[in-house]
């Protein structure tokens, strides 16, 4: 596996680190620490537990505390700024840039907030003000006010004479943005256009008008989309009347990016993708308890199905062996349907146009491999207990638990994202409540009837 | 949540094609299609079933099917290419880029490769033939071989003056590399640096030599780390020798983030990211069949274990109500512990150096939920069925269970990859063996000591 060797690069730092720390020679460790990247210093301080990500903390060159405290999850970034000064966070978040700053905000105190705009020239206040007047995870929040903008009317040695006069231009920029004397949108230029045109073109010949801007309050994931199909490098961000108001970058999308898969991977098992490896137990535990507690609630509905049987188990003991495998079996391959769903809903492949295609094909391949399977648990059923009667049941109770798990596998995720609720997060719950309560249902029911009746 | 808004528009999309292509009328279905960008489509296409699909597909502008092909999954793709001529296919394939063709290679029939590589000017087929000789998933098979270099000894008025020549500058040049001689990488220049500073400085004093490039043997999860950690937009790739061989660039790297998010999601349900949604069936069938195949087997195991205890069963059988109970809760505290690790996998932020603290945290953890979750439970049993022991052996058997979940949750996906096995695809597996066994053995072990010894 590729994914081999990036884990075997974090975690050879990490021992080296560790093994530093170990010694208490502090030295090493700093030279390590600061050759890294914020974000890998990021990295590297959410895989240390709490004593030693203190250490390590203070040793990073201050210069870089405020990149690194953009690059950890929530929790771990609570804990780091324990650790500081209010005037060590002020020095710290004061350099960062306009959209950094609006990232880190929710989490640094009041005081520090004021401070923070205290210390910056009235523009830039203004525009942090603006840019935290958006909601979290919408264009504007993620957006930096500062942008190179060009007029139409100008040529292109004017722009480069701009260009030289200004002397430093952000990070990212492919492309200026041209806007009217308004200040509104027009469209772009490329720098490349700018390198390979003769001087004297006026911009007017040059500039794109056919990339759409971004509309201030569209979500942050379809941002993300856009980026992608589009393979953007920046674009740029308009309010409803089309003015400009600053450009979202690439390597925002890509922690994006990154968050959305995190959070769909742990928020099927419950969690919270800002969660810290180490946060401390009795806080881990607290939050990871309501899930339990709901799947604790399902599991009694099941057994309160299995409870109605209870004089049938008595005459035949087989049936408590082998009613696990009717319920497990269902929540398999109800599962292998809800992954292929929710992929299919994140990327917008799933609605209510193919919906019940989907939901023919799922029956037909669940028909299929529980004949397989039903034929396969049939006969080891035969081998085991000798009883054809008890076979036959289960293979039945197999098929319908399947055709029940296909029909939840598609129907769950829809009917959750129609009522507004995040399919990654609660199906797999409603999915095995299904398969459990009609896998028992099927099997023990059937058993009632075929081997009782 | 954010994420409706994405699904709301493609499946806009989708329904307006749907219905366009159910009153038969293609014109404004062909006018939709190419109003996308070739991403889109090919994400259209996905979502669609084949008869509508090929139909969509014969309506994509001739100019963009190349494209299309590259952003569609392995079994679309295969299905669209069914649907092509060989000469359409040449025709398609032919004006992609490098590193696109070389994701298609394999794909594509070999008479095909053989008519494109003829109809290739020598220099590109012999890149291409380069790329090709690179494994998949690895930098030497992203990379794109067209890089603009400069020398060290020219003026950036020389290096403007070439771009301007040139007239054409690769989507995505944010640098320019800086090579020797003998084509060694030595740095790389900005073209911000360009465009800021006087033309009769050298390149010399402008370059950045320390980027370092990346070595063309490095696996694609490792580099798209690296651009995420260095908010890269390129990158030079070199051989063993540093020879500049060609540059990576950030729209592939945001391509394989996603196909590893998709690849995490779907391995735990035992399925491929490269699954068409709408796959024949015997085909969809037949794949899902083996991880199914699996399961089944350990549940004939976790099955022989409540098979030992039959007799107890016999004499009591709320026990055959209640062991689900068991097992299930035990299996979804392992989940937790579980997506943390294989989070904490991926990112390189867990290895041997912290994995003992890991296990003592969430063994920790478990007790506490173990405690929590058992009181409720012993409390549930004792109003239900009235027997105190009852109660008492639920309550330890659950924290028992606990106990082995958060244990099996630590070590079976650190074991598999120490094994080189990826822990995202086999660990749930492995999990819920451990987590039924256990439960089932706690549980009803327990219940024949204590309440009939």
């Amino acid at each position: 596996m590729a994914e081999a060797v990036r884990h075997d690069k974090t975690a050879r730092q990490l021992r080296l680190l560790s093994d530093a720390l170990d010694t208490g020679r502090l030295g090493p460790v700093r030279r390590l620490v600061n050759t890294l990247s914020p974000a890998e210093i990021g990295n590297l301080l959410e895989s240390l537990p709490p004593a030693k990500r203190a250490i390590v903390w203070g040793l990073v060159d201050p210069e870089d505390d405020g990149e690194v405290l953009v690059h950890v999850g929530e929790d771990v970034r609570e804990s780091l700024l324990a650790e500081m000064d209010p005037d060590e966070i002020v020095a710290a978040v004061g350099d960062l840039d306009i959209d950094d700053l609006a990232e880190l905000a929710e989490d640094l105190p009041d005081t520090v907030i004021d401070e923070v705009l205290k210390s910056m020239d009235r523009e830039n206040r203004e525009r942090l003000e603006q840019v935290l007047s958006y909601p979290e995870d919408t264009a504007g929040r993620l957006m930096d006010p500062d942008v190179i903008t060009v007029r139409t009317d100008v040529t292109v040695d004017v722009v480069l004479r701009y260009l030289r006069l200004r002397g430093e231009i952000p990070d990212h920029t492919d492309h200026l943005f041209v806007v009217s004397r308004r200040h509104q949108y027009l469209g772009r230029i490329s720098i490349a256009a700018l390198l390979t045109h003769s001087p004297s073109t006026p911009i007017n010949e040059l500039f794109d008008d056919e990339q759409p801007a971004i509309p201030v309050d569209t979500p942050a994931d379809e941002v993300a989309s856009l980026f992608s199909d589009h393979d953007w490098i920046s674009a740029p961000v308009v309010d409803e009347n089309n003015i400009l108001l600053g450009r979202i970058t690439i390597d925002d999308v890509v922690d994006i990016i990154r968050e959305q898969a995190e959070h769909q991977a742990l928020s099927a098992a419950g969690l919270d993708e800002d969660e810290d490896m180490f946060s401390p137990v009795p806080r881990a535990a607290w939050r990871r308890l309501p899930w339990l507690a709901i799947n604790l609630a399902t599991a009694f509905l099941a057994a309160s199905v299995v409870g109605r049987f209870e004089d049938t188990i008595e005459k035949i003991v087989a049936l408590a062996v082998l009613m696990p495998i009717v319920a497990g079996m269902g929540g398999n391959a109800g599962t292998q349907v809800l992954a292929l769903m929710v992929r299919g809903l994140a990327l917008g492949q799933v609605s209510r146009a193919n919906a019940a295609l989907l939901l023919w094909k799922e029956t037909r391949v669940a028909v299929l491999n529980g004949l397989a399977l039903g034929a396969i648990l049939a006969l080891v059923v035969w081998l085991w207990f000798g009883d054809w009667q008890l076979s036959a049941v289960i293979f039945a109770a197999l098929v319908a638990n399947l055709l029940f798990a296909s029909l939840a596998g598609v129907l769950v995720p829809l009917t959750l994202k129609r009522l507004g609720f995040d399919p990654a997060l609660a199906s797999s719950i409603f999915l095995t409540t299904v398969t459990d309560v009609m896998g028992f249902f099927c099997f023990l029911g059937l058993a009632t009837l075929v081997l009782l009746g």
